[in-house]
């Protein structure tokens, strides 16, 4: 999985904007964890619950915040942001898989779908009819891309990755195994009479489709519905992790962050931005406001402003809630306090 | 996707029981939502958050209640249920996709399996030896319907949805992308001694099955469980959402909503028309009666009577909950006004 | 399903350990539930709910604990752990399926692979270049064994099942339909540069991988990240049930239980025999120690001690959290006393 190049520090500090205090000669041949890293890596301190094991490291470098303090001895490449330097370091010793340019023998692609000649369509893999996937896309083995889907360029579909009829990816996007793109909304009517053969839930078509915009990943096992009617849209940049639901017809703004197990509610916009924490869910026909915040396992029932951190279930302001959890902590005390209170009081009201 | 037909705004009212107020006789060639609904395009306007999108609609006509307020020189059709009359008039322009019929080439199909003449087995689709396909169904890529499972007429399995062995599919089921039917149950019993080999979990066989009724759709990656013993059941015309649980033993009624990520734990029945909102969880060896509505995220850990509306977590009645909700706002503000009772009280103590 | 074997009651008291109390003699031809059991069935009696159906029970025999109750006339099997003892006698008739040995024509092995000559591997799974499969190991339709992963003895991967590239499974591991193993942790590092274009969320390369160990089985559609750097780990005898969401690099015990819908975030470590209830969720970088029982629903945010046992959202011990909720149903009560005190307070501050 690496690519077998060394680099000094020096020359990983340049790439980064960072500045080399101690050894910037030292050949790098990995980047590790702290606890992990020899002489022949880098690694990076960012989280302070970490300090001993930073302390301990053996790593030929540490990236560290440039005021970050240092034991003695020690070689570290000060930059602004070390987690982000540390990522483009480990791009460079983990270069992404490139296309093996082909499509498989014992690949499915319709005589009427298009596939760029740099496209990989590995075994297994299936391509629908007026389909179209772009160059450098890879589709491993189970990957479904539907009738008169559009995969964009450079993407990677995992396995067992289902982008249903119609829907529209953009370029730079992957999609981690067994995600589905464009499943049915879930739309019904009620129908009390079922034209006679008594009550039934009527299935509104749901004949809209997904459109991901560039620069998306989507986590396994998340599902995107399609619109019922127009589009459901993922905004480019934005990151969405596992199991994730998002319903027919929302709409995510660009370089938000959905974490593992949300669940979003039909019609509901999500700014730009946003960051929903893990098993939070938002019902439907709501905005959530750009970089809004939303703490895990909050419920939001009611739209959010811009830049508002929310918390509980339901979501208040996160400082309100707090103080509610806090408050909470003391309920039962309190219980008995007012009842002291009651009885000191009837003793009172009986003296004067 | 769609029909190209045309119809008039008179005959989709006639189609839909409903009455004409303004032009009858414009051509419609499609439907659509209030804000992109052309001249050529019926939409509904049942949501009352869009009154100032139904105002500015350009649309041929829009589906109303009997009494809403119209503004002037406007074309409606008046109809008991509008979202009701636009799913079915949606319908006329968006038919199903009828099954091609024929099994690919490349789909396999155990020479023990019996696939009615009618069905389409698509490229990639597996059925197992024993298993039956109805006439009209439709298997997509990747869909598995593993031994002796049998799936009934005019049904629409996803791509790689998974039916295990054994598992019973009635007729015009619907089953989203990678949606699991039959995987086992999670029933393990602690085994301190492991006959010897230390403490283990027991796998307890999970030998039943799933029976899906007639008319019942379920979403995206969602998971119902093959029973230990006998069947786990959804009932006829259940709607089930994305990313739902539903564990070992479940009956689920008919004419149920489930909506998506709900967690239903062990042996628990559901009702008839029981409408659980999303993330709610619920405990197992419960029974939850007809016409009970579950609030979003709430925990259910006793019986809910049929009619009951529950919330919270743990869920109790849903005006308590919204009590204690209103109260829990003023809760910090409580505290502080006990202490301030107390100082108050110990005062007037020393006072008297 | 069954493999039409017939016991007797007292051998099968036998194979358990269990004392037969009246007629031991009975030819037993399965494993039925109190209320299906009928003369040729030996059923179980742990869950007080269901007496009566143990009372009415025309089970052959029924495994009970030593000290229960049992009405006049039955034959019972009196046994230190019903449920286990059920559950071995379960597997006695319905052993699990034994793997097919042979590679179907319509499956697609990459000759860099090593596939045990035992090994069942059926039409539609895929073995990747480089990747092993161990002896008695069956593959179902649509399993997907990525370039260098590693599955060992007696395992069963379901159909749509992935093992993404590197990851390790150990003997005797069960993996459910759809779930997924090695996906990319959800690794961004926010770039307010872009290096030029603009903001984006820089994808850490996710090159670590998955590490399950014996005995584990992991359910539908749960998904497992791989590590950033490092493993992810999934102890030995673990049973992680569905849609469960572990992020990368979180290492899980031993012998735990992780009910459906669980979601643990990044690095945490959950430690042995540790119980996750249904929709737990645990934020990042977090102990959990041995022995730990987190309730339904709960939200962890700080280290949980060995044994503990937690409840809530946020997540307290559980005695507090009880006592919370109980105060919680007089709390609109509680504002209304409150606010009479403070009238009658005035009242007496008025008077004296």
């Amino acid at each position: 999985l690496t690519s077998g190049a060394t680099f000094t520090v020096a020359h990983l500090a340049a790439r980064v904007g960072g500045e080399v205090v101690g050894d910037g000669t030292a050949a790098v041949r990995r980047v590790a964890p702290l606890e992990d890293a020899g002489p022949d890596a880098v690694s990076f301190f960012s989280n302070k619950k970490y300090r001993a094991a930073f302390e301990a490291s053996r790593a030929a470098a540490v990236l560290v915040e440039p005021g970050e303090e240092v034991p003695a001895g020690r070689t570290v490449v000060r930059v602004a942001n070390p987690y982000l330097a540390f990522a483009k370091i480990s791009t460079l010793f983990h270069p992404p898989r490139p296309a093996a340019a082909g499509i498989s023998p014992q690949a499915v692609v319709h005589p009427g779908a298009e596939v760029d000649a740099t496209a990989e369509v590995m075994p297994l893999a299936y391509v629908g009819p007026g389909a179209s996937v772009g160059p450098r896309t890879t589709l491993h083995p189970g990957a479904h891309v539907g009738a008169g889907a559009r995969v964009g360029a450079d993407c990677i579909l995992y396995p067992n990755v289902t982008v249903r009829d119609g829907c529209v990816v953009g370029d730079r996007v992957i999609l981690q195994p067994g995600c589905v793109l464009g499943s049915d909304g879930f739309g019904f009517a009620f129908d009390p009479e079922g034209e006679g053969r008594g009550p039934r839930h009527y299935k509104v078509p749901q004949v809209g489709n997904v459109i991901v915009e560039d620069d998306v990943e989507i986590g396994a096992c998340t599902t995107v519905d399609r619109a019922a009617l127009g589009s459901t849209v993922i905004g480019r940049g934005t990151k969405i992790d596992n199991l994730v639901q998002i319903a027919h017809n929302v709409q995510v703004g660009p370089l938000s962050i959905i974490v593992s197990q949300v669940g979003i509610s039909g019609s509901t916009k999500v700014g730009m931005g946003v960051v929903l924490a893990g098993q939070v869910g938002i019902t439907g026909h709501l905005t959530i406001g750009d970089g809004a915040k939303i703490a895990a396992q909050s419920g939001v029932l009611a739209d959010v402003e811009a830049g508002a951190v929310m918390l509980g279930s339901p979501a208040r302001p996160h400082a309100d809630t707090l103080r509610i959890y806090a408050s909470l902590a003391r309920l039962p005390e309190l219980v008995r306090k007012v009842r002291e209170l009651e009885r000191r009081l009837a003793e009172l009201g009986e003296d004067s």
